[in-house]
């Protein structure tokens, strides 16, 4: 519970107003990216004229927006001009190695923004507005700006999922990574065991990111791709270990459970499915982030949801898994759930 | 200083993600407000199904969407369902007579959000990238649709700028309100003061609003109406209190000067002019909401700012006004600029 939530607490205009200006803060990241400006204020000097010239923007518009994003603790300003706070540098300055700034070009698409400019009608409905299947139309093209663009915000997860889908493995695995994207969690499985082989599925175009991923990590030898639709292809096998990375989430419960027997009849007995996930405490409103975004999945899907760890358990179970476990992962706002087949 | 920007601060992706998913919460919030759904439970009962129903909308979508509104901390959740906390019981509920909801009309006007989604762009310029002067084009009518929705937003702040304005005068007084927009703070004027004589200057059709509201205040026999730019029409007088409320910080500091010229002339010896402003400190990064309010004025206006006391008062003596004041306004981001015109 929030303080504003208790039941003494003091009404707050100012927290509304802040929820409906709150927009502006997306705004603001989105344009000083846009603008270069984060590369400007590392390399500085960090005065009001000298950014303005290293953007091509107006003085103005860069003082109103450097304040702006001091405001938001996104920079420092002192007499001298702006400053990287340790956030920015580490997260928004291209130069920076772990710089997420392209996440916002695909979390700014016309198909991620759209349905929040109609909120209303998506609750109304209860599923996108968007056409077809939203996010989830075969082939859609946003997937391929995903696997470019999203791979800075998944790579502190790689590490963690990798240890735990490997832990207590050793000697040659064979790896499936459904929906792989830009490949980066089958990569670095294959990074960790050096006997590792991966099979890695998603639409061609998109393969061809996390091929690519995969040639400049090294791995290209070990790295297979099988193109098409995670529902309809055949996924041979059998493999050790399956990855269903930010998947399951896109659908609804009988399509979940579906996917997961295919699933379970591509593993050898004893081998184990990981999928990460967002998964909220069962009250579904903690913690904030992952049971936040179930508001994506109702704005960009038919029927996808943010489901808890008791309703992926009993998904899992209802395919034939066992041994069901969740492990969050300490890098980011996700949870790794695991099972296995039985052992023959 | 937040946390974050401390030099030791742990560098974290959690905030620039935030930042980035910062426009669903509007979007949360307006569509929450678009379908009465703070009315349904405020009545009650708080249930999802109940909800959906009085909503006229998907259980899925209400479920989702009033999670997601317990995460920002405007409802509460338990097993019964959802229920309201004290603010949005006392500024969300349609039946509260403080709500607020209507002002997510005004901020989702299309001259509000659009240029937001270029606001690069309006930062290369250094300007509204809206048609014309944006906001402060003649007659525009973004201002008839404000005068409607964003009283209750002013509300809170009528009866201190009243007290500030009349600290020290009794008897009768003539009042001059500029760009009086819903009248409220005129109106209030001459509630504390039953001999104050208000004349609203603003476009005709939002003085249509303002003297509704008179009306209704039951001081229309003291309501004047003087239809017209500020810049042009005569404004008669002299006035013992010229009110500029939320009018300066649209126009660069030559035109404001030019009105405070004019003002001057309009007041009496000894008279006052009060400015309701948002007036950051001279840092122009402190208070959030006075300091962040400069951005608006970037994005809907040629040259407006967010100006700080310093700066409004070299403004105020270059027009020739002595004796400047600051009073911040306990109830809301505002502060009131004081200015007297010399005694005769």
């Amino acid at each position: 519970m929030t303080p504003e939530q208790e039941p003494g607490a003091t009404p707050s205009p100012a927290l509304v107003f802040d929820l409906l200006m709150a927009h502006q803060r997306s705004a603001a990241l989105c344009a000083a990216i846009e603008l270069d400006l984060f590369r400007a204020v590392g390399e500085g000097p960090g005065d009001v004229a000298s950014l303005a010239r290293r953007c091509s923007a107006s003085e103005r518009g860069i003082r109103i927006l450097c304040d702006y994003l001091t405001i938001t603790g996104l920079l420092v300003k002192d007499a001298a001009g702006y400053r990287h706070t340790p956030t920015s540098a580490a997260f928004l300055d291209p130069r920076s190695p772990s710089c997420v700034a392209s996440t916002a070009r695909f979390l700014s698409l016309p198909a991620m923004r759209e349905p929040f400019a109609h909120l209303a009608d998506v609750v109304r409905k209860g599923g996108t507005t968007l056409e077809g299947d939203g996010s989830v139309e075969p082939d859609n093209p946003i997937w391929v700006e995903f696997a470019h663009s999203m791979a800075p915000m998944m790579a502190p997860m790689t590490a963690p999922l990798g240890a735990i889908v490997l832990d207590g493995l050793s000697g040659p695995v064979r790896v499936l990574d459904i929906a792989a994207g830009h490949g980066l969690f089958g990569i670095e499985v294959a990074r960790q065991n050096p006997h590792a082989r991966i099979v890695a599925q998603d639409w061609a175009p998109v393969l061809e990111v996390a091929r690519a991923n995969a040639v400049r990590a090294g791995v290209a030898g070990r790295f297979e791709t099988l193109p098409g639709s995670a529902f309809e292809v055949e996924f041979g096998g059998p493999y050790d270990i399956v990855l269903l990375t930010n998947f399951l989430h896109h659908f609804d419960r009988p399509t979940c459970v579906g996917l997961l027997h295919k699933v379970h009849a591509a593993l050898r007995p004893g081998g184990r499915v990981a999928a990460l996930e967002f998964v909220p405490n069962e009250d579904r409103v903690s913690p904030p982030m992952a049971a936040g975004f179930a508001l994506n999945m109702l704005a960009s899907t038919p029927a996808g949801d943010a489901y808890t760890f008791r309703e992926y358990e009993s998904m899992y179970r209802e395919a034939g898994f066992e041994r069901m476990a969740a492990h969050r992962v300490p890098t980011g706002p996700h949870t790794v759930v695991m099972g296995e087949r039985a052992a023959a």
